[in-house]
């Protein structure tokens, strides 16, 4: 099923089930009020929730139109965002741009940085510039909102805790990077409020696409209207969110709601394109010893859609349009 | 006023009223259900609060007699836990302990770290041991909790944003943190679930000991009976709460009930101890070459408490064990 937040004034929004047409959406106040109660008492609010899902299937008059406009991110606001970095290939060539070696465990030790979640972007809410030095890039991701979670769970019962898939773009001021690096304590400025896709989804609605704790899709991501990535997800998600999951419960529990993200999506493959333009940059120094491409500028759009064999988008997209 | 929520097999626990002797409790769940909802609507939530207290103090008759293990974490999920490093002579002992020099930007550029917040642990909560080699430590400090930040908030301005003051063990694993240093990204497994002191309590009741953005009181840490350290927790404070509120909301926004730390409260005079084993460590570095204080061990018993010169403690007292 997929689940989305209606904006209703209140800091969480109101949970509305959608449509597979992504069209319709019916209210799930009678099963929860938000998607984070729906998360809390889960076992208990599903089926509610699946009831809903199906009428809308079988009953083209219930519901009401849906427009995604109208939709808050699926947690307006979330306990926990911890955003991995599953994807080797953005690490390798963001490093080789700059003649740094990877990591010498990039391949066995995950990383992972906690980001600020009281504040998450709506799939179509703008983007701020801020200070052009800063250099403002997307990131075109995919994230899991999981249940508890207990200390010291392995990747092996990991996946059983993976609630819902959603889409993200996780904005970064790559200006403000390098100096918090150094500094060691992880990006804070270098991280303003994260977007997510309109739809949040249980794995099944994945159907083959969800295996091995990992997304097997395409994630395009279009910038001013020109195809900027188009990129497979699966195959080269070297960590799956099983993984990560068990690294970052080795010291702690986290409780139903986390949000929980693959990091940005990157392929070897140099057709595939990218999911940030600080890789396409990186590539541009590889080849030509300087970056070309500029990054983002006002009112530029940007528009992330993972995408079926059909060219169907599960999660809805995201769409984005820089402010000052 | 000093607030508390009751343990209550809810998620989020019940909000109480405590008593300025801390002996007894009042229901709030007319007023607000949770602290986080009255954090969410604070303009309209605190003048019943405030009634309550009164009534607290006027009729001895009102209310229930408080037991503190009934208690949660004021906060028992957090939508943001921040934690800055306020203190620079903190830094500069550790560096100086492993022949480092401290940033050259130690005083202009505050350290910050985004912390996990979906689990937070109750005042009298144990705290695991996990894996001996990880190296268990405490750490004393001051949190304050922020009703709504806007992106851009300068110091001047931010010190209205403040609405209550905590006291905080921010547990940590000293093992694994230079590795996850070296990594970048932050702490993250070096960072077990963080405890809070049982009140979480207006500026105003501190009275004059709340000022500049502060808190001039005592810290006292307690390991198995025994005083490790009595700081001054204003002093030293070189960036006030109001320049961390600044510094974190440069590049976004952050939603009421956002958690924000001192750091490990930190004096320079050594007679005045410490509020971390690793600081110990560090003095006995300097002097010997070597480290002679383990870190804590099974059944060790940590007290920490932040007092006024009356020997009282309004944010009440952090008690743990550590268990296997």
């Amino acid at each position: 099923m997929r689940l989305a937040t209606l904006r209703d004034g209140s800091r969480d929004g109101a949970l509305v089930v959608v449509a597979k047409a992504g069209d319709r959406r019916a209210s799930a106040v009678s099963v929860a009020p938000t998607l984070q109660r729906a998360l809390d008492t889960w076992e208990r609010s599903r089926d509610g929730l699946e009831a809903l899902a199906t009428r809308l299937e079988t009953d083209a008059a219930f519901g009401e139109p849906l427009d995604v406009k109208e939709l808050a991110a699926p947690l307006p606001r979330a306990y926990e965002w911890v955003d991995g970095s599953a994807y080797p290939n953005h690490v390798r060539l963001v490093r080789k741009a700059r003649g740094a070696e990877p990591p010498a465990d990039l391949l066995t030790n995950p990383l992972v940085y906690q980001g600020g979640s009281s504040v998450l972007l709506a799939p179509t809410e703008p983007i701020t510039l801020g200070d052009p030095a800063w250099g403002l890039d997307f990131e075109a991701e995919i994230a899991v909102v999981l249940g508890d979670v207990a200390r010291g769970t392995r990747a092996a019962a990991a996946e059983r805790a993976i609630r819902l898939v959603m889409i993200a773009n996780d904005v970064t001021y790559r200006g403000l990077v390098s100096a918090e690096l150094a500094k060691g304590f992880g990006f804070f400025q270098a991280k303003p409020a994260t977007a997510f896709g309109p739809f949040a989804v249980t794995p099944d609605e994945l159907g083959a696409a969800w295996r091995d704790g990992r997304v097997f899709m395409r994630l395009r991501s279009t910038l001013n209207g020109a195809v900027a990535g188009d990129t497979e997800t699966g195959p080269e998600m070297h960590f799956s969110f099983a993984d990560l999951i068990e690294h970052i419960a080795r010291t702690r529990a986290f409780a139903a709601g986390t949000v929980l993200g693959s990091g940005t999506v990157s392929n070897a493959a140099p057709e595939r394109g990218v999911s940030c333009l600080v890789e396409r940059r990186a590539l541009e120094t590889i080849a030509h010893g300087a970056p070309t491409t500029a990054y983002l500028k006002k009112n530029d759009r940007i528009r992330i859609e993972l995408l079926d064999e059909h060219g169907d988008g599960p999660c809805g997209a995201i769409e984005q349009t820089v402010i000052e």
